[in-house]
């Protein structure tokens, strides 16, 4: 039994709220229950220097975390003077994702950068910014093409992520903390809208896990995931 | 004629949402129309160091804003690995005026963590930050006595901020970003709840000021923080 | 009484010594008793690139203190790899009061750096900075002049700034280290030659303070500054 | 065809020298081609303090690259002043699958640190890395044994990572740095030698990868493994 | 000819001011021409972690040049984040120096550290550091003794150091920074009153040096030594 | 008798193995003993900002230790987030040593980068570096002249460096660890193949040192430093 009385291939109630901020091309606040992360993306013109002259664009991405995000307070990383190795990896990965989903060269020589920052972290804050940051990118090109930016919708496909996982011997979808801090094996699943794997992460934080255990994990995304897709539609309609 | 149509002693929308996350001991966002700030307030057992042994508590303060909440996107200080000088003048500023609040021996020897995020900045934020973090020092302190941490309240008077300027020849209160960034002259005052100041910070941004323009700011900032104390005490409620 | 048995608005002995060092286009020593600060005015060609291209110069500033500057060794904040809050506050106040005496369209593209190094502290060092700052930074101008680099005089008025506070219940003047550490109410005002403010700012360091404090510590000011410009006056004379 | 002419499922001349350099518990160079990387194993005694008091042992791991170890410069991250991103990726990651490896309450209250040093870089660092240290970590387990650290053998199974990938529309193992640098699927995978999965990265650097690349990508995988641990074997023989 | 018309073995007026400071336990302002360096000295009980239960005190040391103390603005290393390598590489030489003079076990467990912070640099500040810092240790042990820190008098000899070079093909002592900038070889000698060497780093800056312009060298120091030490002992009588 | 059983004068088997790694124009692995150090030459169109437009070359280098290069491990520089003062202090002096070795005009305006990592320490890093890179530098150089880069041959002299000491009362060359740590004075000479002399640093570590002790010290320099250059000369034969 999940502490949430889900079924195992229950995700929590997923929303995305548009121009949640003001000031940004593209603000989303996403919801994985009580996870939620504010995604936002910034529209510059021009690219990083090893981009230069290339006629491509470019889409990097930072993550946060408010210090109460979390449980007990988790200190903030300005005061600390430096992003630590989950942040880093984090954001590499959102960047990372996000480019697979764009032709860059329909961006032409332009970047857009993800902030996702987490307001209230219940369990799959990775998934669930790149699952939000993908709506807030929608937005952005939007902004480009309305300020002629943009010629072509340089979106090749949505994507969406979520994390499975190994918990009391089951496979389930979508973990809360309470979960995830006890499960044996953790997945992060990144597909395209075509259910195609953009990104697969599995790790095992107690026992190594089989080939069958894989699959179910999988299987159990692949699903998740296209009703992820559904709600970033429904929100962008 | 203020760009909102506003009268000179007339405050923006000014609203405290309580409990806005989950884990936080206080959680409070404050909103001065377009500014919005997050402002928690976390509980710790025991004082820093240099306070050990002196029987009393502690309170420190942190602040960061968002990196698309302001116009254009300002870098996040944990990429640049610092946090610049006006972030620094701030969270001094906002921890001094907190402990000015509170008798620090009736806290015993916990210390309490306020942050101040800003979600999204249109001027006034370090001056909405204290007003919100009053509010969430207050559930912090209730929380305490609850958990048997206190006996006695250590409050000794609400506090509020409000940022006060010269702006078009004319003293006027709650500045937002259009007026703050054309203001001659720029005052900060925090007041308690019985009419006195806690801080006093007032900035000539082009000519000096005269008395009698100081003068006038500090009655319109009077006026204004006994109606913030009043929108504070009714969120308590 | 005042440890000093100075009378409430008696301010210490003040003097500026010019060209101090010889490489600086400005170089002052100023005293404020036991306070020693050397403050240097450096010009240079060019401003910094967020001020490019608009035909206006800029004035910035830097404040330390030598390691043994204080009763008891304070780290070199070189060794530590960043400047505290402290530090950061006080060099942008010394930065913003100076730029706000200065016509920085008559400056031209050049910059004038103010280094502030505090050689022996015994309070009010900020101020002391302050007021020998401007007389360093009216040597550079004349350097300026002299080097063709500039036609007219871009001073618009010397300023000064004094420490003032309630220490045992009444308004001092020029606070030394001793009463400083024991003041309820500290206030630094800076203000011009013509009698107007600069900046103010007023900190309740025990309890708060009333409106008549306040009017009283600004009269006191506003004294001991007319004092202080008169001895500028006559060091530049 | 593969630029070395090697079949899709054939990996590079592997190798581990054990006691490479004198002064560690466990030194190996690996060499998978001309990749080589030094991997040492420190035992010290004590565990960090988040693990204290719990009688459990803690395995860290530091990678780093030499600066000429790549085919142009890369800068030397103790000049820069941190670590980047992709080394914070890595080192967590060989920590992490050497912590799968080993009992950590039959390591007492030991540490062991993993650092692994690129001398000579052509791909597939981070497997080999992984590959490396678990021969290095078997030694440092030897010599705690011998030292009466510990009386227990902790190593629950050997493991090792190989880094598979598709190329030219192909599935193949063991990416050497010009196929790695076109490789449109790059999938680090790290296995027990019972067969399981320690950890599973698949990353489409180009297009999406759909479930049979996948599955065809871990066959792949688990095959080469099975060589490596074989080798391993040999060494430790 | 020299530039300042001195003859070869000519060093430049020399002073120590004694108690330039107040603060400091030793405070000297020593002056080799216009080079002007605040040397003080800071006793505190205690000694470094790696130092403890030894039952011998240590001595460290900074050194730091005031922004301004050059021909053109250095920048300040409190600002950049960190200390460069000149910098550390005198403050290890000063603290070496000054250590070997003293007898560490009958310092007690106590810790001298010595700033050398320079005021007006016209080269051959690290020497001058050196001297002036044996001066301020002398008065920081004599203030050790009369607060019955220490029994006896741990200075086993008094040192002292110059520059000398090769300028314009001879040798010449205590090199000013017209020279300094100009010379083939450059030599830092420290010596003790008993005329054995503490260190000696020589440095062909341009060509490289013989023996025998080596011992000229040394020979120049020798004799120069002699005179700084008479001058101490003036000061100190 | 010296823990070895080497005669005074006698330096500990020395090896140049060129090429050692694939990627760099220069790549020596030097072996003095058991200490092992890895220099690389990176040959680099363009000087650094400071450089350009002189028409002249820049050499410079950085020195790194591997964790475990030393008996017990010392932390790596890049976690820490900076390099220590031995480190910068060794790396400068490896630079200027380098550059006292080459006619920088002859080499155009290209930058050599020399990095010395210690993948073993057993004493005399810094002069086995030294050594080393001279060594790759000459190969980097016939580089250069290979692709056209240089016309002539910059390199005025070969160099080598020892370090020789007083151990037990006798001065013994190329001390090893455990010699280097019981000396009494350390001192290391590099000279060029003439003869002449390019750095001399002599310390005390414990007595001071006499005049005559120096000259014991630079005579052994000498004789040990032509059979380094010797050994060298085979290696490029």
């Amino acid at each position: 039994m999940r502490p949430s009385e889900r079924t195992p291939n229950q995700i929590r109630p997923v929303s995305f709220t548009r121009n949640y901020t003001m000031h940004a091309e593209g603000s989303v606040l996403v919801e994985f229950g009580n996870t939620k992360v504010l995604c936002t993306a910034t529209v510059e013109a021009g690219v990083p220097r090893f981009m230069k002259g290339q006629g491509k664009g470019w889409i990097t991405a930072e993550y946060g975390m408010l210090p109460r995000s979390t449980h007990s307070r988790c200190g903030r990383e300005a005061a600390k003077g430096k992003q630590g190795g989950r942040t880093m990896e984090i954001q590499r990965l959102i960047a990372r994702s996000l480019r697979a989903a764009v032709d860059l060269a329909a961006l032409g020589e332009n970047t857009i950068t993800i902030d996702c920052d987490v307001i209230q972290a219940d369990g799959g804050t990775r998934t669930a910014s790149i699952s939000g940051a993908c709506v807030a990118l929608v937005d952005a090109l939007t902004y480009m093409r309305t300020k002629g930016m943009i010629n072509a919708n340089p979106l090749k496909h949505m994507i969406a992520a979520i994390s499975v996982g190994i918990y009391n011997g089951e496979a389930v979808t979508d973990l809360e903390y309470l979960e995830d801090s006890e499960a044996e094996t953790d997945m992060n699943v990144i597909m395209t809208e075509t259910g195609k794997f953009i990104e697969v992460q599995g790790t095992a934080e107690g026992e190594p896990f089989s080939y069958d255990e894989l699959t179910d994990l999988l299987e159990l995304a692949k699903h998740s995931i296209r009703e992820i897709i559904d709600l970033q539609k429904q929100a962008l309609a």
